[in-house]
């Protein structure tokens, strides 16, 4: 993959054997100016110390640098857990010469072990020294955990007759469920964005990208999602207002779906993608709801990864959703196999099971009840994700 | 085991190739006179037609016979569903020379293909002929599916001075979440029971046994428990004033709860049986919620298969399960080693990994935020799940 990099933004990455060593853990991406800064975050009661004091910096809207480690969650580890992320951001904005308040921090790995900062605290120095050593691949290679491959999605386009680059890196893998589980996301451009319109935009995309992905149900007490706009493409900056504001909104869009599918497609022990489509509900809710259940369900998981076309698992989780369901009304398609006609058998099966074996699975419902529809990203359930889940620590 | 039967009940079992051949799939449970019947269904907005009868028929609160058979749910089989049932009820109810309003019905089994007809429809009239041909064990034996032991349990007592017997059996496996997902439930007793009173004590005791456990998160459409008390015992009749009904009430609680623990025993693949207990909270619904949580798991589950004492998983589940949380106060145990005190590890992990190694693990979460609490039975996720779910049906 070539890499093509925003204008002004430099990397770094260093071994501090937070991870199994022989493997990067910590990375620095640097702005080369002050940048508008967007972020959103966990909606789990327990969050992480990065998490809590990215939340109170986000306020200010501005930012200049994210310090990242992976190995390590810094959750639950109390009081020291806040100073030792105070300490890593203070000790990098000194050494890159930038404001503390500027510098964002986020973190993955283990709950509830102290980072070892005797092994971090050596190499920050280093870590901001050396920022433009690193290439944009090998941060996102640095803050994989259990992660098969980095994430990467990188787009160019013209805003306001100028060019301008997005690229993004992210880590999903495990504990991944609505609301963005474990899953670290760094967004960066050089396009100028009004402080507001950049949150809006990010917020409006993980809407329904990141918060429409769900691996095993669990959502971590980690997840970030971060985005800077440096302004060094040198467009008018983009605003509400603005008649590019949609083509920006759907890059983004595009961007984070496109991430977001990456990390299904990486959740663990994965062997399918399976995207579930709930249509025909009365409101967006409804459908939400329904395709939560179905891509949540143990049961469908694994009769995809069995090749098994057992409808019945669909159809018993859309009506434990908690949906108004009328069973005689339902329709359910394998990929373009309608499996399900007004609710009973079509007899299609054999068709069914062929298409199961396919990569790429997409469920649809259609429960003619209305006009909304949503989508939810999932992947099957296999052993690899008991034996990687029940050898993770030990 | 010795069965001890309750007074008037008879049993019946055949064998009609709806499950794999050579395993009885019909069996028929008659009381020698009308009893008073109460009954709790699946919540799953789609039921099965066998669920639906019974549900219209549990208002009289009497009844005399349940014909019941595995291999096959009656599920999403529209009209004909409807049908089929109520042919194997009109048969039974004909054959046997009871009024076809006292008799009930229930199936398990794969959904949505019709009730194979042609092979139940000649062995009803054997199968109502030979009543008292066969023990309870056999009845518990003929509704497995995928269980992998019969569950029985039974109680003598007396009531008012008089000597009764409370039979029950079930049966569980996959499919097991709140509210009684796939689990089929008779219990059977002589005691005279007023009619309101039965239904009562079954609510009450269903509550806290089979609508706290789960196995993996999914709700059948077929649950059903049906409680019969036909009065044979002699006793003056059990009413909500009775002086016995604590004691009555209590057994029924002790006979579900022992039912819910040997489903969750006898989980799909499961190796170990999980009680979570969360206390300290300010009200029953909010610990059933973290319960539930912590529970549904995946990743507390893997990490119990594989006796990994990471207590990280259970605090995030706590965390993402909507209550209130002051993470600072939360202390968790495995059995009787404290793992987190006060929010942060209590580096006790070296005793919680050597009482992982046991079969029954109790994870306690104490919030200090209250007095409530609820107590929700589970077993560990392991390969063995994934590879009976993957192969269920192909």
């Amino acid at each position: 993959m070539k890499y093509i990099t925003p204008k002004g933004f430099l990397f770094s990455t260093v071994e501090a054997a937070v991870k199994k060593p022989g493997r990067k853990d910590v990375a620095l991406i640097v702005s080369a100016v002050e940048a508008e800064m967007a972020g959103t975050f966990t909606t789990n009661a327990v969050k992480a110390a990065p998490v809590r004091i990215c939340m109170k910096k986000i306020g200010s809207g501005t930012g200049q640098a994210i310090v990242v480690n992976s190995g390590n969650a810094n959750a639950c580890t109390g009081r020291q857990g806040t100073k030792d992320a105070q300490e890593m951001i203070s000790s990098v904005a000194a050494a890159a010469g930038i404001d503390k308040s500027l510098v964002y921090i986020a973190s993955t790995g283990v709950i509830g072990t102290p980072l070892p900062m005797e092994r971090i605290r050596p190499v920050l120095g280093d870590l901001a020294k050396n920022i433009g050593s690193a290439t944009i691949g090998e941060v996102a290679a640095t803050i994989m955990t259990t992660d098969t491959f980095p994430k990467i999605v990188q787009k160019r386009l013209k805003l306001g007759g100028v060019n301008g680059t997005i690229s993004a890196v992210c880590k999903g893998a495990g504990m991944i469920a609505p609301n963005m589980a474990t899953m670290l996301c760094f967004i960066m451009t050089d396009f100028a964005v009004a402080k507001n319109t950049l949150s809006c935009v990010l917020k409006n995309a993980v809407k329904k990208s990141f918060n429409r992905i769900t691996i095993d149900g669990d959502m971590s007490t980690n997840d970030t999602v971060l985005m800077m706009a440096n302004g060094l493409a040198g467009n008018r900056a983009v605003t509400m207002k603005s008649a590019d504001l949609p083509k920006f909104q759907a890059a983004i869009d595009e961007i984070t779906y496109a991430l977001a599918e990456l990390v299904v497609k990486d959740g663990e022990g994965a062997t399918k993608l399976i995207e579930v489509l709930v249509k025909g509900c009365r409101n967006e809710k409804d459908a939400e709801k329904a395709a939560f259940a179905v891509a949540n369900s143990s049961l469908v998981k694994t009769a995809i990864y069995g090749n098994d076309a057992n409808w019945g698992r669909i159809i018993c989780a859309v009506g434990y959703s908690g949906i108004p369901l009328k069973e005689e009304k339902a329709d359910i398609w394998f990929n373009n196999v309608r499996v399900v006609k007004g609710g009973l058998a079509n007899n299609r099966d054999k068709e069914a099971t062929a298409v199961l074996k396919e990569k790429k699975i997409r469920i649809t419902v259609d429960l003619h009840a209305g006009k909304a529809s949503a989508k939810v990203l999932t992947c099957d359930l296999t052993e690899e994700y008991i034996r990687i889940n029940a050898e993770y620590r030990t």
